[in-house]
Parts: structure tokens; C-alpha cells; sequence
């Protein structure tokens, strides 16, 4: 499958990614990287300066058997993922509530609605009721380009695709509606700014 | 230990504890209920009638062995509890980012400072200098009592702590400083009112 869900299903077939990725080794050079560590990359340079505290929620796991060896930390020894509930990052910045989902594609030419889950959606209605910020980031890793699409505009690509329309974002859709971010250096991927006029 | 953390440390010693609190059975009587069971309903309750969207942050898990058996989910064979870096709730309510943390103590007389780690202090502090509302619920268990402390308020402590004075929050400086939540029916623990005098 060509999308890497930076959320508990990211760990399904491949073998070497999930393993790549719980190592926190952030280097700066962006060989191999994946959007969570561009993401973490950033909201730690946010944090560390006081700019916003964001954060990616841990990925939700059900424990069923916890091993205590006398004299050593507790080792679980099966757990399965479960689907989040909710997006992957939130946090505060300047007193707003941000929240979002991230999400990659290998496609060229559109990004796949199948990758985002109804709960999700459902998620990101609620926090917009409540005033919260709610929007997506998607990368399109093949073409190195990177848009942040609101909340208020996924959902009128969501309605279409649930009332029979396509299942797709076409890039120049996206290009027409989403704003498009420039990765960096340093940070890797500033989206702040971007919020600004959303 | 008399404390339950709400965080990845209460699978430490009891054996009995996180299986139960696996288990996402919500019954209405309080028996044997954890305060964090208490919070997840109240917050269910919220959520189901759009008055805020607050979850709770999953378990941080460090994993390291994942099996994949044909034709069913993968199954986490090895993973361990890492520290959390931030509170174990935090969402949106009308505009406000809320963050905080729940502690329940068996002890009768005071709370003692040891269950608050650092880095959430420090992660509070980050949240109210963004301009969020941060703070803690503490459940006296024993006395079925429950305090919510703003950050503020609780940073105070700390710093007598920290500095030499006593490890411990007295109850009756709780009495003084934090405001009581009355527990009820449904939701348990409504604490959403109390921000407002937040």
C-alpha cells in the first residue's frame, strides 16, 4: 500500500518502517524521512523556542498481557493497535486549539479520501464546533510538496466522495483550496505561519 | 504504592489494576472505579453532547517487536511503558485550549508531590504561557474527595518543594487554593463549570 498512516496502521505489512520510525534519531538530512518525523522535527523547534506546544499522541495500543521481571521494568508482551479515536497531533498555540491529522502519498496526481477514517472526520467536525483550528497535512512524497488543506474544505471533498463522487483529491484541486508548504531546513516544515490564514 | 498514575507508570507493581482499567467497561456504579474511568465517562459525556472535546492521550509504548501472522492483525510481542512528555488529557472547549493532569492519592491528610513528574509540570507551564488552561485533578480516594488546582496554583507548591519546603500539598492548603468538585451521577466528575472561574 503506497500511504504510510502515521497512525497505529502505519505498522501493518512493512517491516522496516515502523521500526525506522520509533527510533527518534532525527538527523537533518531528509533521506528516508517520513511526515511524523518532519512533523516532530518541527513541533519540537516550536517548543524549544516557546513558539506553540504541539504534540503527537502516542499510538493507541490495547495491552492485554504486561510481564513484571522482579528487578526490571515491565515488559508488554501483547498488545495490538487500535484505531485512534481522534487526529495524531493537537496542542496549543497563542491560545487557539490546533489540531490535525498528517498524512503521505506516494500518488502523483491525487490524494486517496480511503485514508482518512470516518472517526477522523467526526473528530475534526467537533473540535470546529468548539472553535478549535482543525485541518490536514498532506504530503505528497514522490513530488516533494506538501499542502495544508482546512478542515472546513476536506469536508466538502469528504461529502462529495460520500455521496457518490470520487474518491480523490486531485492535485489541482488541492493547488485551488489548500495552501502549499515550502519544506525547510530548519524548521523542517513551518506550518505556523500558515495558520495564521486559515 | 498507594497512587494509581493515570499514565503509563500505574502497570508498574499491581497486577490487577491496568487489566481492569484495559477493559473499557464503563458501569455506573462507582465500585472500584478509577479516576480514570471517572474522567473518560465525564468526558464521553461531554463529547456526545458537543459540549467539549477532551480525550484522554494513550499510553506511550516504545515498541520493538511487532508480529505480523498471515491473516490477522499485527501483534505487539515486546514493547515498554516510556514516561509521558505532557499531561494525560488535554482538548477544546468553546475556544479554549484545557490540559491536565489526574493524580488520585490513598492518603487522607495531604498529596504528595512525588506523583508529578518534571516534565509535566514543565509542560503546564508551556500550555498557560500559550495561553491554554492547564491543571490538575486530584481524587482522595479514600475520602471521596476531588480538587481541581490550576497550574498556577500548583506551581507554588512546587517551587516550595523544590526549593527545600514540605514534599507534599497539605489538604487543607487544597481546601484553601483549589476548588472541590462535588463527584455525581452524570457526568461523575462535571468539571467544565469550574473552568469558567478558572
Amino acid at each position: 500500500m503506497a500511504i504510510n498512516y502515521p497512525n497505529g496502521k502505519k505498522f501493518i505489512p512493512s517491516k522496516e518502517k515502523p521500526v525506522a520510525k520509533k527510533k527518534k534519531d532525527f538527523s537533518f538530512s531528509n533521506r528516508g524521512k517520513t511526515l511524523e518525523d518532519e512533523l516532530n522535527e518541527t513541533n519540537d523547534y516550536y517548543l524549544q523556542r516557546g513558539l506553540a506546544v504541539i504534540h503527537k499522541k502516542p499510538v493507541p495500543v490495547q495491552i492485554v498481557k504486561v510481564e513484571y521481571p522482579s528487578r526490571s521494568a515491565a515488559v508488554i508482551r501483547e498488545a495490538y493497535f487500535r484505531a485512534p479515536s481522534t487526529t495524531d497531533y493537537n496542542g496549543v498555540w497563542n491560545g487557539k486549539y490546533i489540531d490535525f491529522e498528517a498524512k503521505e502519498t506516494e500518488n502523483k496526481t491525487s490524494f486517496p479520501l480511503k485514508n482518512i477514517h470516518d472517526h477522523q472526520i467526526h473528530h475534526m467536525a467537533q473540535v470546529v464546533k468548539q472553535k478549535g483550528v482543525a485541518f490536514m497535512i498532506i504530503r505528497f512524497s514522490s513530488l516533494e510538496r506538501y499542502f495544508i488543506i482546512r478542515f472546513e474544505d476536506l469536508e466538502v471533498f469528504w461529502n462529495r466522495m460520500i455521496t457518490g463522487g470520487r474518491k480523490s483529491i486531485a492535485l489541482d484541486e488541492l493547488e485551488a483550496t489548500a495552501i502549499e508548504v515550502k519544506p525547510g531546513a530548519f524548521p523542517r516544515l513551518d506550518y505556523l505561519p500558515i495558520l495564521q490564514n486559515l
